[in-house]
């Protein structure tokens, strides 16, 4: 170790500042997130993701014009280079869709026009890129593994209401479109969350979008993450088949020692104010499409859990039930984390790039004293 | 931000010890650089790249039946899937090699018998198998894209001999070999270097191997780490084709402020250990070559620069003299660092996975100050 280290930081990186950034703020302890310093609850009431791109990209809310060219750029990216599209009909049918969509991203730095160049105007160009072709990408692959059609974008449409076309070859209702909006808003940042991360210390190699991007999809796949709340879905689905007792099945698991999936967060110690509007989306949705009974399953195991344990449910627990309801397999509820976060990871490689520095921290070392000695094999 | 965050943290994690370690100890003020204590100057001098993989993933040096089954496992790994060969056969012929390496890593995930598997035995078999995959992908890409057959790899040659031959269609002479080997050996780990960094970041989140691996390669690619050794080779060549003074250009260079690229790092003050290995391989490679011409301007530069700027060479400067007269392209100096790193990223997977804690900083949010408001369209 140099005599230059000072700072030995706690395990995990928890609680330190690893960089300055304009995007995100968040107050843990109040349950506040804000992007460019506006309020998730105002954005989720009023925005639109398209708007909330711009916001993410450009630092304030869009004129009229500026956000009409930011959707003419989204539609104008609808389509998939034929290289990835055979990828996808090529792909084995019961692979990860986490894992192919990370392939697919990074064989899209293949084709990507811009691939060899990394200044700011490019960076932006592939970010409205790779928002549209993630979402097609997990669409299209949801399709080809059960043996259906792609279904051609429809360049009219907004992003949400595409996406769900693209999925369920149908037009969706006011109602899904809407929802699903509101969820790609929720979903769209979250400062250095560990995807956004591995994002950062990809970029700042000054390596390339795509490269960072596939590590955030790479990072996002973990349990830790964004796989959390596929866990949910789970928990919820095992409770109903067994016919048990929300109250009950988790009572066990604590018992068990075991970890209730879609509880507690690194950041908030309090309520995470994305499960506010999450919560009330999946009632409505459940009651409109008659189907409650996620909805109350996931209120009776949130009240209980914060009352045994004061852990608050997080961004998780009710984007579960939401995406169900909306026809989601579940396995898919991790990719539309993804479709979603492209926003966030690609505005933090860009203010990365903007002003770098690689990211490359110590190890304290634990291992063996030094010096051991390579010693020849027969006196081992 | 939460009033829990105390540490803030210099920009780029300098300084920072982020995790604690067994794999690789550094004395940046030294110039030592050892494996599980073993400095690499006795590596370098007695190992074989086989042998300091299993130093990296089992923290001793093997015996005679351990070193013999890792072989033989390495080997057996020899075979690429067919659809990973579809795919380097399929891409474009200019893609960069890097670019080509990140998705086909990401690929093999889709076809690991053991992707859904995260246990230490599991990722120890992931490891193996990936250094075998790894340098057949990067061999059979350069040929493919030079309309050159696929050659079959021998299972009965080292890991060094072996890649020699399915990049250059013949077996290599026994001073290639060991100078190859050797250079395997001088980068296989490098503490928490960007690239690993990256890989225990995206393996923190409980993802898995192939989806770490993929992350590192994608960071690796950045001329402020792995990318450097190509661009001291671009300075060489370019000063070679315009018969320049090697000392003259580069005080050009630095009277324009220009960064001289193969000089300084971040850890080092003093002599880089493994430039000291190179730069002899290097001046041998070169006579024997009949070659000596990118030794010697190497050098010179060298000397310049440490005496006008204070600046030692690092790993990179004379890797790429090495590299060049063992006949390697320029733009797979890179993904040749691959080849040997995935040796200690892939410890350094398994290491997180062993004791894990999601690694998740924090931001300092500088941004226009919360709350600001969201506006109607028609009053932005």
């Amino acid at each position: 170790m140099s005599s230059l280290t000072t700072v030995h930081a706690p395990k995990g990186l928890e609680g330190v500042v690893a960089t300055k950034s304009k995007i995100c703020y968040i107050d843990g302890d109040l349950g506040v997130l804000a992007y460019r310093g506006i309020d998730i609850h105002e954005l989720a009431d009023n925005s639109t993701f398209e708007e909330t791109c711009y916001l993410l990209w450009n630092g304030k809310l869009p004129g009229r014009n500026e956000l009409q060219e930011l959707h003419g750029r989204l539609a104008a990216e609808r389509k998939l280079d034929p290289a990835i599209l055979d990828f996808l009909r090529n792909t084995p049918k019961g692979a990860m869709p986490m894992d192919v969509l990370r392939t697919a991203v990074s064989a899209l730095g293949l084709y990507d026009r811009e691939e060899k160049s990394n200044d700011h105007a490019a960076n932006v160009s592939k970010a409205i890129r790779l928002t549209s072709q993630i979402a097609m990408i997990v669409a299209a692959y949801d399709r080809l593994r059960k043996g259906k059609d792609v279904i051609e974008p429809d360049r009219s449409l907004s992003h949400a209401a595409n996406f769900l076309l693209m999925l369920n070859g149908k037009r969706p209702s006011e109602t899904a479109e809407r929802a699903f909006d509101i969820a790609l808003i929720l979903h769209a940042d979250h400062e250095l969350n560990a995807s956004t991360f591995a994002a950062r210390v990809t970029a700042a190699t000054l390596s390339d979008m795509h490269s960072a991007i596939t590590s955030a999809i790479g990072a996002l796949k973990g349990p830790l993450h964004g796989g959390a709340n596929e866990a949910a879905f789970h928990l919820l689905e095992t409770i109903d088949s067994r016919g048990a007792d929300p109250v009950e099945y988790v009572r066990a698991m604590l018992a068990q020692k075991k970890k209730i999936p879609a509880f507690g967060h690194r950041v908030y110690h309090t309520e995470d104010p994305r499960a506010t509007h999450l919560r009330k989306m999946s009632e409505d949705l459940g009651r409109s499409s008659g189907q409650p009974k996620w909805f109350e399953m996931s209120c009776k195991i949130e009240q209980f859990v914060k009352a045994e344990k004061k852990l608050n449910a997080n961004v998780d627990l009710y984007s579960a039930s939401t995406y169900h309801v909306l026809g989601i397999d579940v396995d898919l509820f991790t990719p539309i984390f993804a479709v979603s976060r492209i926003s966030g990871w690609s505005a933090h490689v860009i203010e990365q790039l903007d002003d770098n520095r690689l990211i490359r921290p110590r190890a304290d070392y634990i291992g063996p004293a030094y010096p051991q000695h390579w010693v020849p094999i027969e006196r081992r």
